[in-house]
């Protein structure tokens, strides 16, 4: 499938003030749509609207996003890389925003989410499924727009951005500002501090126990820098430089930070009191980012959920790895008439 | 009490291989000094031999390194800022090494620590104390001198640097390579790397608990910067540059991923397995580096070990806020005959 772009020619102001003179929307759809198949996905923080790319065995005829069944329809969110309006972008007079890109919320990327969903004729969808910032968005279309997901997977999320993840996002953008390339005008700038960011992302996406199992060096030998830790905290950090960029990374954590489902709304509380969706929450175990407890919150505010606890190793990015402990958990969900749940 | 300092002018050798041609260690001591009355304390990553500065309400009368009763030392780090033998120490030609300071390991430490005790008369001390990278030195130092430590008391440490561990030190090595002026021959270069360093280990010393208790804003107001978790972490990234170099910060966290108890003594379980001082063993049910599992490890293996698990919320640095909590452990073990524990 290849990627299409919504073009939306008029301002659109965000939840800051500042208003962007118009958007694109890059996007992807999967299977054939009708009134009542839609499922919707939003994707986290580095993704992009290609789910069958970034979350594989998952849009696959049997999986929970069966393209024989379903039209599945997800967007690069706003400030990305991929394709929707962000810091690379250009501005009207015909430079890319690069830091001047306005600080945008995940109410900003939501709202753009639901301009896609307008644009392709679609009012209500069977379910609306987001994991990590994915939820995030998934948590505020529903609250922005009631009566819009008929069911709603909330997958190793949070109703905001705690202390803890603020302090994890905000290591990530020192980093990036200690890069003093940084600000310069070319999409290469501050790469070298955004692979430090990534690397200490990946330190809160896996955790201890996905560490100390999967980076073992093989003997104890005294090493002083090839060893399998090291190597991959450098790797996954170069890694990210060669299909990212620093503005795009900078603006996106600062629209996690941005994440309060209460805010304006009576708190926290009452916001997810509102929530009419049938939900699923599913919380993995080992996630340190979103701990279990984030969820149990959840659970405890929405009023038609159940939860889910996945058991794994491998942290936050379980939602990732898990796709058959997904499918298992999901699909019934997502099959079953509203009434049989 | 003031600073003094042991001068060692014979070359030593590290594990490595390299040679320091002559040390300068710096320790403090408090009280008077009897054959059977010694306490040795370790100190952990960026502290120094005064430990009374930085474990507070320890080195008190009436408390576990009571100075009317014991006599208690501490020497400062080789590899470290305070005093002695470090990177900002001169070479033979004069010059500081920087960069170019060899490779350091926590046996190498230990071995330094107990030149020191000879050169103090001491053979053996009532009790060996470390936390965390200072437990690290306390095994070692047991180790590397069977019959010197009648008590070991091993606080939020491990028996290696596991690879969790180490990837927490790469990622902040990463962020002080990033900086262009680490390198540059002067004692600030580097320091807006470290300071992101900081930060980062921050996040492991304190973890979600702590952040989440202590850093949360007053109201869900929109904030894109002045976020109590945002300033906490640039806070304590530019607190520790006033005081620290990273020439030196970067050398100590190498020492730190050095550590492994079984190197070159046929494994972690075996070695562990020779320990013959009566070991006390202290987890903090929240730390995440040194999670109590490494202290559960120790116990499993090391003869004569009793293991006490801490509650805190203040994850690996309540070794440093807990002081009565430890007091209250730590004293009677420390006070008793040996034939009475």
């Amino acid at each position: 499938m290849e990627v299409r772009y919504f073009k939306y020619d008029k301002p659109f102001q965000l939840e800051s003030g500042a208003v962007l003179p118009r958007l694109t929307v890059a996007y992807h759809t999967y299977g054939q749509q009708r009134s009542d198949n839609v499922l919707w996905v939003c994707h986290a923080l580095t993704a992009n609207s290609d789910v069958n790319d970034w979350w594989p065995h998952t849009v696959e005829p049997g999986r929970f996003l069966d393209p024989e069944r379903y039209f599945i329809v997800c967007a690069n969110i706003l400030g990305s890389h991929y394709g929707t309006t962000g810091p690379l972008s250009s501005q009207p007079d015909g430079l890319p925003y690069y830091t001047d890109f306005p600080f945008v919320t995940i109410r900003d990327i939501a709202r753009v989410n639901l301009l896609l969903a307008d644009h392709l004729g679609i009012q209500s969808v069977r379910a609306l499924i987001g994991s990590s910032i994915g939820g995030f968005q998934a948590l505020e279309m529903a609250l922005t727009k009631p009566g819009f997901a008929e069911r709603l997977v909330l997958i190793a999320t949070s109703a905001c951005s705690r202390p803890w993840a603020t302090a994890i996002n905000e290591s990530q953008r020192m980093a990036i500002r200690a890069d003093q390339t940084f600000g310069e005008p070319n999409e290469a700038a501050g790469k070298e501090g955004m692979s430090v960011a990534r690397s200490i992302g990946l330190l809160s996406y896996r955790g201890s126990l996905a560490y100390n199992a999967t980076q073992q060096d093989p003997d104890n030998t005294l090493r002083r820098t090839d060893r399998r830790a090291i190597t991959y905290q450098q790797y996954q950090g170069e890694k990210l430089t060669r299909r990212f960029d620093a503005y795009s990374y900078y603006t996106l954590t600062e629209a996690f930070d941005s994440h309060n489902v209460g805010r304006g709304r009576g708190g926290m509380e009452q916001a997810l009191s509102t929530i009419d969706a049938e939900t699923l929450l599913i919380g993995i175990t080992s996630d340190i980012i979103m701990p279990v407890e984030e969820l149990i919150f959840l659970y405890r505010h929405i009023p038609r959920a159940r939860i889910h606890l996945l058991s794994s190793d491998f942290g936050h990015d379980g939602f990732l790895v898990e796709a058959d402990k997904l499918n298992a958990i999901l699909k019934p969900f997502i099959d079953s008439n509203i009434t049989e749940i």
